[in-house]
């Protein structure tokens, strides 16, 4: 007998005939013997209709009491999905997040799990109950409700996975599984049956959401293998995994894109030092992450400075830095929304030279300009045209032969190039 | 300083214009120098949707995730009410049932609450805090959540106002407070400005919905003062509280009318011990209300059994009933939803002779036909045809003259017949 743990998303649960459909689905699972945890979020477009509810109030809530009120979205998604268990005959039982027994860090709106205490999931399982937990929501040491953030769900599965030492972890989403690059502007991506933590990791930070980084994160470092697969069909998805060089399909395993990203230039600031500190330490206190950076001299005295962040964070990353241009004596700045980032990922590069010159040869043989590069241990990624996107990513995972049965090696980037 | 309790029931907070609403009038009193704990109810028809939503899955949820679901109803009140008075600039803080410490027994969809673990409201009262709790919701044992059925706010409110030593507890609904009649049926009915528990709860228990009978006894028992008001204008409102004499406006207070009753008759029911006991051990079992019951002798062995219980339970009772005609020996079951219940309230008639003469004269002048007589201390009830309701709460108001400013005594009903 498994312990399984099952997260469905707010698309797999929106509306009844959905969470109808999940519920035979987790009474599969037991009905294999498995024991069964169950995490859902809350119903397609609750989250929106509660925050448009607020909006009518203020454009700006306390984010205490933000978190009380869009906490209540996974607990009707909870009690509707324990109800549809049992009336499909099998004992259910559903938890809130503080019910679960879920402490967080005292942050609301993107508090981190402090750990869990599975005392009463465990007395329930101990009682054959299917347990269904609310996703995204904890609760702090004043015992306030939290919220983890957007797709906070799957890192409440995968952090209850580790603590009930659960045999895997599966998330349902709307997807089959994870592919070598985005199948709605690829049709000829091919979906990966296995793909490492790392991989998964860089792929979710370079605009693949399947899967939230934390929620990754978590998993790698305790080892606990995730499966991401449909809600809607039966397909065997892909396991997301600690993967050996055996076991690996592709030195490149995806091509990646995000279209989210705006590039800023400081221009014209003085080449002398604490100039990039100034900038990023007011970023960093704001709470905008920084991607790519590049400063490049025009003159002796004179420099450029450019990065990208994302585009969510473009209108108060442009209010700090004019506060701070009198500050540096730059002359300017400028803000570009007309980029994005490609990045072909692969723990196999690091054995195999040629994957970036494979890459540039492919991106300039389809006329596309690289803006700026940057580069991890298993991923490279290339600043281009937002226009270009599709025809970027086609070019790469072509070159590549992302396409190709993996069942028999590629040839190395070298002799590609 | 006195610290005041304030409830909100549905209707004043059905909408994020009443929600604001309510906000000021909190902020208001807040502003006055009190200290403020306020009791909301779910808006308007969000208990409604959420069980629509069931019954696409089941007409027969389990009560804990009925009662799970139901509760998100109030926590998205106090949060939206929080955020509301907050973005008035005034500190507020919403507690579920449950961080309020609310204790309730563990009977799901009806617990009564067994204590108040006051801990927390008290630190936020003194932190300066506006304090917003979930009504109608608590924790039992296990750590599950309870509701307390229809109504179920005006008990926590009173409950906490008891538990906290408030000063008052002041229920806001939809009408002015406890009028002498029902005002949409005779227009000439008075508001009273004061009326005692035992009597409010009489009129509860009679047809006047205004508050849960169990939030009255409850107030009555710890000698609580509530006062009922509009939460739609400033006028003052009816005080429910311990009356002395001295201060008694009328030996009766109010006419009260109760359509919603069921008239059922066993025919021709063996004269013989045990069989009334069979009949209302039966309906107790399925928690069915009798109230008035009459036993008429026909002949010398058979008697008909003839009572009234809520409209509500006629369906259930009838099929009980049914299933005992044989046992019992009886000849036939009627029902009767072609009645109503009046009654006069007050508390003055018990040193008043001559109030029941009165008020059967007033009927007896307007050609209204008696059914079915029952008495308390301070009530007289006559079950009447349901067409004649209106008719015959006028002639019985008019005949205790209650159109009359109470500042002069009536005269006694004995000069009035």
């Amino acid at each position: 007998m498994s312990l399984i743990v099952q997260k469905f998303g707010g698309s797999s649960v929106r509306n009844i005939e959905r969470i109808k459909a999940v519920a035979q689905r987790v009474c599969n699972a037991k009905d294999q013997g498995h024991q069964v945890v169950v995490v859902v979020s809350a119903m397609g477009d609750m989250t929106d209709d509660l925050i448009k509810m607020v909006h009518e109030i203020t454009p700006d809530p306390t984010p205490r009491e933000l978190d009380m009120l869009l906490s209540t979205g996974e607990q009707i998604s909870i009690s509707l999905l324990a109800i549809a268990i049992q009336s499909y005959g099998h004992t259910a039982v559903s938890l809130t997040g503080w019910q679960a027994g879920v402490q967080t860090e005292n942050l609301h709106g993107k508090a981190k799990i402090k750990g869990i205490d599975v005392h009463r999931i465990q007395k329930e399982l101990e009682a054959d109950q299917i347990v269904i937990v609310a996703g995204f929501q904890g609760i702090n040491e004043m015992g306030d409700i939290t919220t983890l953030g957007r797709g906070g769900s799957d890192t409440s599965a995968v952090a209850l996975a580790v603590a009930l030492q659960a045999d895997v972890c599966e998330i349902f989403t709307d997807v089959d599984g994870v592919y070598t690059a985005d199948p709605r502007i690829l049709p000829e991506a091919r979906k990966m049956s296995v793909v490492s933590y790392g991989e998964m990791l860089e792929m979710a930070s370079s605009g693949a959401v399947v899967l939230q980084p934390r929620a990754v994160e978590f998993a790698a470092q305790y080892r606990m293998p995730i499966t991401v697969r449909s809600s809607f069909n039966d397909h065997p998805g892909t396991m997301v995994k600690e993967v050996s060089d055996m076991e690996r399909e592709m030195y490149v395993s995806a091509v990646t894109h995000d279209c989210n990203v705006t590039k800023i230039t400081v221009i014209g600031v003085p080449d002398r030092p604490g100039v990039a500190y100034t900038i990023f330490e007011a970023l960093a206190k704001a709470r905008i992450n920084v991607d790519m950076i590049v400063q490049s001299t025009k003159a002796e005295t004179v420099t450029d400075l450019l990065f990208t962040i994302s585009s969510d964070d473009t209108r108060q990353a442009v209010h700090i830095i004019e506060g701070l241009i009198d500050e540096l004596g730059a002359q300017g700045l400028h803000c570009d929304d007309s980029v994005a980032k490609v990045s072909v990922i692969g723990a196999g590069m690091v054995t195999n030279p040629g994957v970036a010159a494979l890459m540039f040869k492919a991106l300039s043989s389809a006329g596309i300009n690289i803006q700026v590069i940057s580069t991890s241990e298993i991923r490279i990624s290339c600043l281009i045209d937002r226009a270009r996107v599709q025809d970027a990513v086609r070019a790469i995972h072509s070159a590549f032969k992302l396409d190709q049965d993996p069942s028999e090696l590629p040839p190395s980037p070298v002799d590609l190039l």
